[in-house]
């Protein structure tokens, strides 16, 4: 079965720079899919995307050497199980709050007897090779969001789930959850400390910590910091940011 | 009808900086006419974009006061009266060599007996109001692209065309016309002297002159030059700049 | 943020005239949205629609002042927070059987601390605006559906639940529930009671009280009994009327 | 294969009452073929329609016993072809000026020798069936439309095309090309007497006259005339007919 | 209603032969409907098929004889309804494993009092025709797939729920379930065994047997030892095994 | 740039084993691709394929290491160079009847100043690579068909234009044209003598033999004639194969 190169680059100590897809275009995907990211992750969640977009996503990434992934709308069996089978690499999960539904996550993303997934990898068999039936378990990657009170009181239970690969850290909603306007880059020390809280917890229990970014920047500080999986922004947000340099320089001084 | 905002900036003296849509999708096009752009224009000769695609780009650009224009494929008939009814306020029409093409370009754009664009507006109707008969004909923008050694040549009876309202030069594709390298911010002094002269010819003509940029800083250069409709790469290349620099900054110094 | 017009209509003392689209096509919705409803529902339950084509619908009826709402096919987060990152200024939600279900409904729809609706607004901020995040929960309209006997039984404990904006009742279903044939404008004094019933509770609660009608001639009914919110039919069922008035002159007397 | 409905019914001496869509959605394209039409034509002229819009739509009338028809963009082959070979049963071709242009059409849907289609029948043959090749030059209805002065200069050896089963009138367009107003149901004695002029010159010549009607009641008015081809408005109008009645009533007086 | 093909081959005491569509196109669905199979499923789990793309394909396999069947991602009612709505005549729901799961499965393609279907039956109307609502809950074909060492403990409870007309075995995830790889045809005996065991409960409780098969010989062994629905293989498979024969011929001996 | 594995194979004396797709979806390429195929054609002509369908197609093969084609609908330079640009490493052209056509066909493939084709290579770069500009004149692939009588009349100056890398027999179309019912592998001596006559000219030009061939076994034959090029039937004709020959087996002897 073909690598995973985003497990690959954590066992060698590095840090994975991600890439965000929130429109539902495979060409829009497979620009951004030829900048110098890691692996491409295709939001179905707070993007505009939906199965059918995603499935078209995922061939143009694959045009590349980037890992695809992707982000569920929920923490719902359908979803998962169907981007996998679409090619999916891995896997975001939002709003993960506690053990339990990290092991509803975990499980819709592995065979029996690890997990519940039901078998029919269709693209992912294409994508992954002939013998993904075999390695799809190890291969596949599992990363929960950890973005809410009641998850970073729980941190602790989720991360020690067995199959789990790892944390991501939605930084606006764990603001707001913890009581602030939400930020993609908070500053407010009570957010702060539970985003340390958080990747400690994490790496403690030797699974990776990941987090959403707001600009390239941020990646920076979070990877010096320990976080394994930074991702920048989203490609409406990349684009929106070329556009004003942009517009900028013709509008003048 | 619905005012073209496009020439009301020209009659105000002013200059358009125009943005350009490649992907085929709704929800980009929306983002990129909420930047300070004048008006957008979907490309469907060299963009991913074909007519279905196009409709709901013009739906998108439509909830903002941003003017809806298009690129044709080609300088036929169908595709451009297509895209008009679908709500575009004025064509861009590639490759325009001389006065018969432009003739036929511009008579596929208006009504008898100025032309013979068929009757059937759809959602122009909706777009520019009740009255778009009656006034259609003179606020659909035709601008006709001036990118070959021969339209360079003919560019005198080209700019003299009843109904044509601007030209538009392609830099890439007058460079290869004239002997050299694609190049969309062109320093050869033949073709750099080619764009000057096309500019004047439309000028002198009463006529708009338009040029797609390869960033804001030549669009500030070709507006200080006398250029009055200035395009600025298009989504995927604003979004790979932003992309570029934000992973620089992760990838840090 | 921009006003939720069917709110300040409410406001104002009046009732909503509401359309409704089961045509997954934008220029449907674009055209029906020009008639003189003041709000436009797509409907992901029985509509043929689902969550790609509502996004482009939303951006038709965002051409027009016309408020976007947006139907789910059932009591999850998952549709309900995508078609709300869509655009949708409000969810009318199905099968809203007792207490729990009501605040699991509205919870999805606010942000922390009064639901868990995770953020990411996308498209929502485009619509909206940027003050999106500081508004919604005051913004965005919750609409249950009470059209069973469960919900019947439990509608005071439903129309109670904190931060519901308003009931809708489905006569169909409620007239099916209540052991009779389904009925777009119900006769049967058992679901002619029930609906009362559950428009006086809504009502004494200090929310909305909407239903589902089978013809103009029902929604004036319903509004002089003192529904606020009233739906005509659907895109295809007037589309419909309209042909077979048209073949009846047709094919003559 | 498959007989064609139309022609049926011309040979019966019956007229034909003809829906048309301009709604890209198959759905819409369903409901409307079970009204009680006779057949139903995808607008990809006008209609916000194209080719891979109109394969499901051909699919969605396929399960009704209305006969599918096309108008395509304009006079060119490739649209033609395509259309007949997704199954389309006859051609509505726009703007056909003269003989020459009338025989290009024709070819384009003709096999050699009577003409220069291409063979590749696709779905075609799926809908007519398997022995579509030997009888598809004698079922596939071709239809010129008369709607401009120069076609009404050329009528006589336009509606003498060998192959060319009918014209089809667009009153809008002949309006503007005779200086008068677009109207979907002219009463200017020029126009009127126009489309008098074409009717009688198709009659003469032995094939069938059509005409685009504004209304069911003047699609009666043209067939007493003679017509024999009438499509009433088309799928949006239908619907904003239907809802502009039920709203005036929900409205109240 | 038009009547249920699958009903009757089983009333008549025969096998049916299924086809199974994972590619999300009506055109591929159409011509797989025109092979010699009784009934065409849409797989909405394995498949790569979302709701939308499903519309289409029943539409496509509406236009022949060929019973429209859809298998849901997951025991969800929004999935269920929706593809019922859009004119499925059954469904076969993925891991059933339990008699609650049963339940739930057959309660939400069944109207009040059978079940907790919400009505507005939209395109399921125009395919089964106007008298739907009185015999849907009899027509519509409920099938629970068993294929995990839960649902086999569970084989009499399920099978014994009111309202569900049969079971169909998944043979690859029974295999993982049960120890072993994924099997299409399954040797392991210990499978094999667990097979029979599935058939034999559903038919002594007096409901049908259906298995998803790797081959036409399959099929065939399947029917002969008492199954009556047998699916072979997916268009996607088929068209596979077509290639490589013709592949074979072309690149010689 | 990419080398083009079909001028590769031809370099090495061999012959490419085409596949040909006529289902306007991506993931069903994608099956066919990892079928043991040389090249990939996109049929945008008789398949009922559109240009967006297309683009996600082109994305598809090109997570293999198939060369990625496309037949165009018509000899118009928008589809060809919109194809191009979209990534087709070559374009199959119908109908090409004389040497004008053929230069024609040929100039819109190619930049000034072998052709007159537009810059703007968009998703032809991402596949190619950065210096597709330099090197696709060379890359890029053109097979003009030869399938009417009046193109083996004007054999010899079609095969000996400039930039033409090879020609494409239609055997159906060039049965009927010469007075015969379609036949996908012609046995009738006059075609046969066609096609001999049609190959010996392209060899003997220095150009590449291509054809459509009924079978596998039909593609052997041709090869051992000397052609160099040969496709076998096409994705859906393949499935339908592969159904047969699997529902004869279910249905058992």
């Amino acid at each position: 079965m073909r690598e995973n190169n985003v497990k690959k680059i954590w066992a060698e100590g590095g840090a994975v720079v991600n890439a965000w897809c929130a429109v539902p275009d495979s060409f829009c995907a497979e620009v951004l899919s030829h900048e110098d990211f890691d692996s491409v992750t295709v939001d179905c969640q707070h993007g505009m995307v939906d199965f059918q977009a995603a499935v078209s996503m995922f061939q143009a990434i694959g045009t590349t050497d980037k890992t695809p992934l992707a982000r569920v709308p929920w923490n719902d069996p359908a979803p998962i199980m169907k981007l996998l089978d679409a090619g999916a690499y891995g896997i975001v999960c939002p709003m993960v709050n506690n053990r339990a539904e990290a092991e509803k996550f975990v499980g819709a993303c592995r065979y029996a007897p690890a997990g519940y997934r039901s078998f029919g990898p269709a693209r992912g068999l294409l994508y992954g090779g002939g013998d993904y039936a075999r390695h799809a378990n190890d291969t596949i990657l599992t990363l929960a969001m950890i973005e809410t009170r009641e998850a970073l009181d729980n941190v602790a239970e989720i991360v020690s789930t067995p199959g789990l690969d790892g944390i991501y850290v939605g930084p606006s909603d764990l603001s707001i959850s913890l009581g602030f306007p939400p930020s993609a880059d908070p500053s407010e020390p009570v957010v702060v400390d539970a985003m340390e809280t958080i990747k400690t917890a994490a790496r403690e229990a030797g699974i990776a910590a990941g987090i959403h970014c707001g600009s390239g920047d941020m990646v920076k500080r979070m990877v010096d910091r320990g976080f394994q999986f930074c991702t920048i922004l989203n490609d409406v947000r990349l684009m929106a940011l070329g556009a004003k340099a942009e517009i900028a320089a013709a509008r003048g001084g």
